[in-house]
């Protein structure tokens, strides 16, 4: 499989430091008319399921045949073996930690590589920094067209990291989920996506309870609602969102990661 | 007309979600050697003003024939409509907010196209994510060569929404104006222009008065003042500032966006 | 010597402006294939010191033929030069500040001319904004092809600013040291480096004392270290770092920039 030069970036490196640009450097090092886009290095520090929700929701979005790095990596330097996995001609390095944990389970993976030719890597490799040392030469000689085959060995999915993602429990008349993210307009995303919601008929549909909030429809749009009061929308990667028009959906129902929230259904 | 292959970005979307590079993904996977710069993705979320005031303060820094994104949609999924507008040879693609307002305020804007080519658009819309899915598709093919008249039919510019700026208020003895934007170097930047300051003799000039301090003088550079103390400049983008020379001047005088200044001018 | 078409920024800009979007298309205005890489836009404002850290660190993984622009420049519009050195191929645009004094340090210099060829600057240059209106369009004419030569003259690197660093201060028991960067992590980089442990015997290391807590090992690596507790390692520059695996060393030791730290070693 042939890939496409291009190589985006999802990190919990931040933007304060310089280790963003360094990274960048090595792969311009190894591959000088590579292309990099940046998806998100805003994920809390070592927050490997924020990790694994951005690049689930965000990949798709790409040309087939560009390579994903998503280094949040807690155990750099440890004895943590680093991955490179295939979906719908789409390359994935990252480390075998649960980054790639959604991907996983929806089935997507194909295939997947150990990392480990070290004649790819430089003389020196820093023993806090693989993303920089390991995976941007890797991702450079990918992008450059080297075969996948020289990456490493084989490894089995089976025995790759799954991180248990935090499920929506469903009932005969309720959906019970959970926040999963605040965005920066306060927007809330939950963890009930239109494939839970199509179990009920739309017409049993009764509401959603949050923070002793009500929602009382799903919306096509924010403008559905009044500017400043709470609205249901299904969002751009397919889950349910909680958001205010022209407001703060956080902000109004005080709501932070984990909170739980309700669907009700009547009874069908 | 032809643009040139680059895509300047202007959001509210911040850094800390994933929306940015979605939007990237989105022009890429439509024009896949499209170069995308970003302008700003830190516009305060729904603050269309701070948009217009944005864009149209840098365009002119780019070569022309670039395009111009400009997303900040507070009415996504409503009816509002998306513009593709032509000025100087830059074209600028934004929903019809007021976005533009300071091109059409000074007649900049020639051409104005609705963008409603479906054909162009990917099978499913986000009804909250239109610059990824409607905005970014119509760039990438316009980037690409396709022609202008494709993305939609015409429209009239006196169709257009047009904000109010706040515009200072000009008496034969003093210009009074307001802080249209605090930098992250503490510099206020007012709505008085160069324009405005013209209307006077040079030697008439007697002062700005701005929270209790007055600033004596309009000098070059900030160096023509002590350190740490207010300097008044005409910015990079022909507005009167408000500095001190290394250091903060929203801090030293307790400043923020809104409040008002006077330049003060000797019966000329 | 022939440059790559490859331009880093590092900055004191922020991305909440957008000064950074202006000189990124002041770039492409003059040389429209150049390829532009941020580095970091959140050096402090007007701290020199921490601009010039980032570029000695970080320029080296970068391609030979690289070159970098290295804008915090509090004298903008006075008479301070502008500096375009070059060292191991790569090439420093700079405002002669002493934003290139590790490199002075540490003879990395090979050659200095001044930045003065008016007629590659635009017709208006702002006081304010030397970065954009001068340093951009030498950075891209250069990028560009153009001979080195024609930058303007050539200059004496003893006539160059050179800023002091902190030095560590090394007895027959100790190394003093000090705190110069807290990263996002909360990693401590101190102004120690591999050159100052050398001097000792290995088996001589016996602890390191900062802010009343002890740290008595330097390891390979962050998880060799319980998690939540302080771990010393060589960052991946060549520093020795304070870290917590998993965690912050800063928040743990409540550190600061400029904080005082000693490395103990027994009379060897």
């Amino acid at each position: 499989m042939q890939f496409a030069n291009i190589i985006t970036l999802t990190t919990d490196f931040g933007l304060k430091d310089p280790y963003v640009g360094q990274l960048k450097g090595a792969i311009l090092k190894y591959n000088i008319s590579a292309r990099i886009i940046d998806i998100c290095h805003s994920i809390p520090a070592h927050d490997i399921l924020t990790a694994a929700v951005t690049i689930r929701t965000s990949y798709n979005y790409f040309p087939k045949g560009t390579i994903h790095l998503v280094i949040v990596d807690p155990g750099v330097g440890s004895q943590r073996r680093i991955l490179a996995a295939t979906a719908g001609k789409h390359l994935f390095i990252a480390p075998d930690n649960g980054a790639l944990s959604l991907l996983f389970k929806d089935n997507m993976i194909q295939t997947v590589h150990r990392v480990e030719n070290a004649s790819l890597f430089p003389s020196e490799i820093s023993s806090t920094f693989h993303g920089r040392d390991i995976m941007a030469p890797i991702a450079a000689a990918v992008a450059g067209g080297m075969s996948l085959d020289k990456v490493g060995p084989a490894a089995k999915i089976i025995s790759c990291t799954h991180l248990n993602l935090p499920e929506p429990v469903i009932s005969e008349t309720a959906i019970k989920g959970q926040v999963l993210h605040v965005d920066r307009f306060g927007n809330i995303r939950t963890n009930i996506t239109t494939a839970d919601l199509s179990k009920f008929q739309p017409a049993s549909f009764s509401g959603i309870r949050i923070k002793g909030h009500t929602v009382s429809n799903i919306s096509n749009t924010y403008s559905d609602s009044p500017s400043g009061s709470l609205v249901a929308v299904i969002d751009s990667a397919g889950y349910l969102e909680i958001a205010v028009n022209r407001g703060s959906a956080a902000r109004l129902t005080e709501c932070c990661i984990g909170d739980p929230l309700v669907v009700l259904m009547e009874g069908s």
